[in-house]
């Protein structure tokens, strides 16, 4: 149980896994934790010394067994809230109703579809339902190496995009030890302390170097792969458009875009559906996950259809679970509470006056950056000696003594992650920035 | 859309595939068979040449929108009855309480870890939740060559064990055309047609063979992935006992045994909970996947801490959606069912009545074989000259305008797939051995 994944989602762990101490657990919740490392073994992670054991939640907060409400400033996944009624109920009607694989037809496939790839460039004309992100990446590289022809994928150097053996290899940030395989190659993330003022060029002509390093190796380029947030890597949002000359580069070299949208994907950055779109850029492949379904496993990938032609003329694709009528429901369900509660207009908002409060405790703090788009921010911490994990991580712990749940992201896990639900308030917000105050005071 | 996969799922589709025809289609089912091939484009497969608009189901019942009833002889995801009112009630009073990841604690993960474990040999005592029976193939390959330290995996002919990139390299039937890559090599399937009396030694003596292959090309053996009822390959079960030879050349070179129970586990072969049982061997790591949650997203393996312990030491691994309480309410609802109602004792009871029908009716139609165990059996149609799949597919539409669902199997297409909700009756049963009477005559 002590054996760490130290990946994007798994940062925090890294930094303030369950350390097997028994001593200060309230019984119930130290008998579950002796029952989960019983069963679960190594694979298991836990959150907090003393794990939260959940009893329900709803919206933006989530209530414990010990008796307390914490304010949820982590979980992407409830991206419309925990609970929501909406997306619940459509659920619990689609199982009792009928839930097969997608081989039948049944309407809710169609509106869910239709309304979804409404939301995308009209280039993107095909989805392709799946359970998790990472099928949805493990997928969308084979896409990219059919059609390209070659194996050569980029990423950033702290990429995380899931946990299937090919996705593993593109997720640097998962390996406890050893390098990427030939065939993966890094960059760094488009950080203004690394590349000036010009973030788009610096960033291209990282990509454009390991293309040529890709070529001359004789694996060739198949395509850049890049979370359109970077969060695992720090959150890296601004200037928009920095992303339109690495998209260049890599086009001009026969590779294709892939964006995951895992992450900033549904509204998170408060100005409209999708992270590419912030960029100026259309995408040759979307992949998606979390948010899609609310907490109902779903995930997926929108293409062009000369891609997916192309893949399937040669292999093809089926996934049991995907595109089921349940999940379609909820997908469904998600899409119409992100327009019918105002979500994309709310996590701009509520995003500003985080932004503007970070910024202002920032005069008086160890914080080297505030950086983010919507309600996905983060808060860098250093100090003369470089990054402080250290005070990310304290900070962690004291938020959670102050009823607040919140995760860490970066290479250096010094990069306190605001990642909430979408439907937060400013009075949430002002709790947090509340806390911060009071623990870095 | 008519590009199909050649897969044990996707067998019934290279027989019976939608054609793009839409003369004789129903509106209702022709507007949506465009509206599907506009949305999922190349990826899209359908049953039937006009595809079933589902409407609702219950139990071994599909209701489609041309107003009749159709009995369900293909689907074991709905493994104790389509939309069970005990798994639907228990996801519908979770969602409505909480759905969160697994690294906070809640109660239920740990009922049902702890009663699903319960159900292995006591050696097998860690459990990895996952959303699909291929990321548990996958993550199941990685275990076997961390813990070999060897890449080579032998599978059957025509084996079928997910859709990643990894599990399609293992997935000879999904490819359209080409070879395994080396690392992956294929034995035939346990077949007395092929082996004679001794299928123990013969299907042994071909993994052996493999092995040594493997050895002298210097890529050495990792491990033997196999169903442990052969679905994919066209349904081997007998005599029970036959795997173990197979599994003691496995470890005598130092290979993982992997049980693939996607197929036959939870109940279906009437004879205990997992196919691996019946051959009297325990294996070093066992996959689920489809019946699990009984239509809910949810998958996983269980092995030896030893196992665990080695891989999480190098990696690690989490999976946001698995394991969460929606998940374990589910799985933990099918286990509960499978008892209640008396699953196994039916599989095993209808499964007899099916199989003496069956065989009765082989004297008198071109039927080579009834092979399989409980609630999976397989009809091999062949005459004179060789395998009939024509027979088959001929057979599976007939079926279909009797109000039967059914599907394929087997390396020809030529093996009648008999895999129902373990809840049918041997009315049920007669009902379906009636119709191939009357279509054979």
């Amino acid at each position: 149980m002590k054996s760490l994944q130290k990946t994007e989602e798994l940062q925090i762990l890294a930094l303030n896994a369950f350390s097997g101490a028994t001593g200060p657990m309230a019984p119930d919740v130290a008998a579950l934790v002796e029952r989960r490392r019983r069963s679960f073994g190594a694979a298991s992670v836990l959150f907090y010394d003393e794990p939260l054991r959940i009893v329900r939640a709803e919206g933006a907060t989530i209530h414990a067994s010990d008796g307390r409400a914490y304010l949820d400033f982590y979980n992407n996944v409830p991206t419309v809230g925990h609970c929501h009624p909406k997306v619940v109920e459509a659920v619990r009607a689609q199982l009792g109703t009928f839930n097969t694989h997608s081989r039948y037809l049944f309407d809710v496939a169609h509106d869910y579809a239709e309304k979804l790839l409404a939301t995308f460039p009209a280039e993107l004309s095909n989805v392709v339902l799946a359970c998790t992100g990472s099928e949805s990446n493990d997928l969308a590289l084979r896409l990219a190496r059919k059609v390209s022809g070659k194996a050569g994928i980029i990423v950033t150097r702290a990429a995380y995009h899931g946990n299937t053996a090919t996705v593993t290899e593109v997720s640097p940030s998962s390996y406890k030890t050893g390098a990427p395989p030939r065939h993966v190659r890094t960059v760094p993330p488009p950080d203004p302390a690394l590349f000036g003022n010009d973030v788009a060029q610096g960033f291209a002509d990282a990509v454009k170097a390991e293309i040529a390093a890709l070529e001359a190796d004789g694996i060739g380029f198949a395509g850049l792969l890049v979370d359109t947030i970077f969060s695992s890597d720090g959150v890296y949002a601004d200037p928009p458009g920095f992303l339109k000359t690495a998209v260049e580069v890599t086009r001009a070299a026969g590779g294709l875009f892939i964006a995951d949208e895992v992450q900033p994907g549904f509204g998170r950055t408060g100005e409209g559906m999708w992270g590419f779109s912030r960029h100026g850029v259309v995408p040759d492949i979307v992949t998606m996950g979390k948010p899609m379904g609310n907490g109902y496993p779903m995930a997926g990938l929108v293409t062009r259809p000369d891609i997916l032609d192309t893949f399937c003329a040669d292999v093809g694709y089926f996934n049991t679970f995907a595109g089921s009528p349940a999940a379609c429901a909820a997908g469904l369900a998600v899409l119409e509470a992100i327009e019918e509660d105002g979500l994309i207009a709310n996590a701009a908002r509520v995003g500003r006056h985080l932004t503007a409060r970070l910024k202002r405790l920032q005069a008086r703090a160890p914080i080297t950056a505030v950086r983010g788009a919507g309600l996905y921010l983060g808060v860098e911490f250093g100090t003369e000696k470089g990054p402080a994990p250290d005070i990310a991580k304290g900070l962690i712990n004291g938020l959670r003594d102050h009823g607040i749940l919140i995760g860490a992201a970066g290479r250096y896990g010094n990069v306190l992650k605001i990642r909430p639900p979408l439907c937060v308030t400013t009075a949430d917000a002002d709790v947090l920035v509340d806390a911060l105050e009071e623990l870095l005071a």
